[in-house]
């Protein structure tokens, strides 16, 4: 199963679903899935299963369907969920602590390899999360010329963002899981960037709260 | 600064928008701002922006402007964030206390107020996170129905969301701010869903990483 050129994004941005259904229908013991079946599951139709699909050279066999197995894991592998990303936190407070936690809990299936927490505060520096280190935030750029992380998880407001950001950038890193409010796509070009939006998610959410009646 | 019938989702999803813009404005000190700065803080045009607040009955004057403080408050109430919504949590596993941390540290600004975190696990109930009590989620049911929370945050996978959705739904909860990957619009009317893929933004993200070269 291999990337063609021409994947949009919108592919791309479903093929984690297309993991979860597939995971989901190995848990129930079935070795074969009709499109039909994926797309009733996953709220799209099955020409679209089809489409997507074949832009990954995957083709189901009429009257068959596809191997569940074997397209989980190509689908695993496509994903890059079988590699360990080396990946670096910035931000050891209170949300980069519970990041750190829960994509440790995850992270082994999930790709990542969280390698160290970059903090500015002399309080959190030295003291480990789990068991990764927390250093100090004036090594991060030497420290990304030497081990060459793949990917930064900022944990900081959009302030210390953009000041971590020159140091990430210059030292080769161009994807990012964004928690800041700090815009990376303006400012940098050719990043990926998930941007994780807690605050506007929650205030939204309030609005329908306060409203409600 | 009243919501008119006729809001559109996308006008009340681009209000923490205005928020934060009007916030950051407020900090620089700055006493107006024209439909212009804001259009280029929030990259939408000035006259998206009018639109916008006029439909909440705000309009601003010509040569002047919006006064920012006045603008700042009434998003904020309009969007309930000077309120304390009583909220309960599903989860009090290793996300659950995280995004409980999380909250508690951003809640009294943000209009959350987290009352109690239901578990099924017995070494987890009764040991509270932060001040916040972990009960049993047998008892779930009858404390919705005395308590009368308006929103609830799932932080529990996708069997545990779906096993808990009827006691959270007929003890009168329609907001919920949902971690896990249960489909509650699909199965439940009326209500308000904020969801929140982490896992999803991920593996997108990992997709990235490795087909980066």
């Amino acid at each position: 199963m291999q990337k063609s050129g021409n994947v949009s994004n919108s592919v791309i941005r479903r093929l984690p679903l297309y993991y979860r259904a597939l995971s989901e229908i190995e848990r129930e013991g079935k070795l074969r899935v009709s499109s039909a079946e994926l797309a009733n599951r996953m709220r799209l139709t099955a020409s679209q299963i089809r489409q997507d699909l074949n832009c990954f050279g995957v083709f189901g066999q009429q009257g068959y369907g596809y191997d569940v197995a074997h397209l989980r894991v190509s689908v695993e592998e496509l994903l890059g969920l079988n590699r360990a990303h080396p990946t670096i936190m910035i931000g050891g407070g209170n949300l980069g602590r519970a990041v750190a936690i829960y994509l440790r809990e995850k992270g082994k299936e999930r790709g990542y390899d969280i390698q160290a927490i970059f903090e500015k505060s002399k309080e959190l520096i030295g003291r480990p999360v789990n068991d990764i280190n927390v250093l100090d935030v004036s090594t991060l750029r030497a420290y990304c010329h030497s081990n060459q992380p793949k990917a930064a998880i900022l944990c900081v407001d959009s302030a210390a963002a953009e000041s971590v950001m020159d140091d990430l950038y210059s030292g080769g890193i161009r994807c990012y899981w964004n928690f800041s409010h700090y815009d990376i796509e303006k400012h940098y070009s050719g990043v990926v960037v998930e941007n994780v939006r807690l605050s506007d998610s929650l205030m939204t959410l309030s609005y329908y709260i306060a409203h409600e009646d």
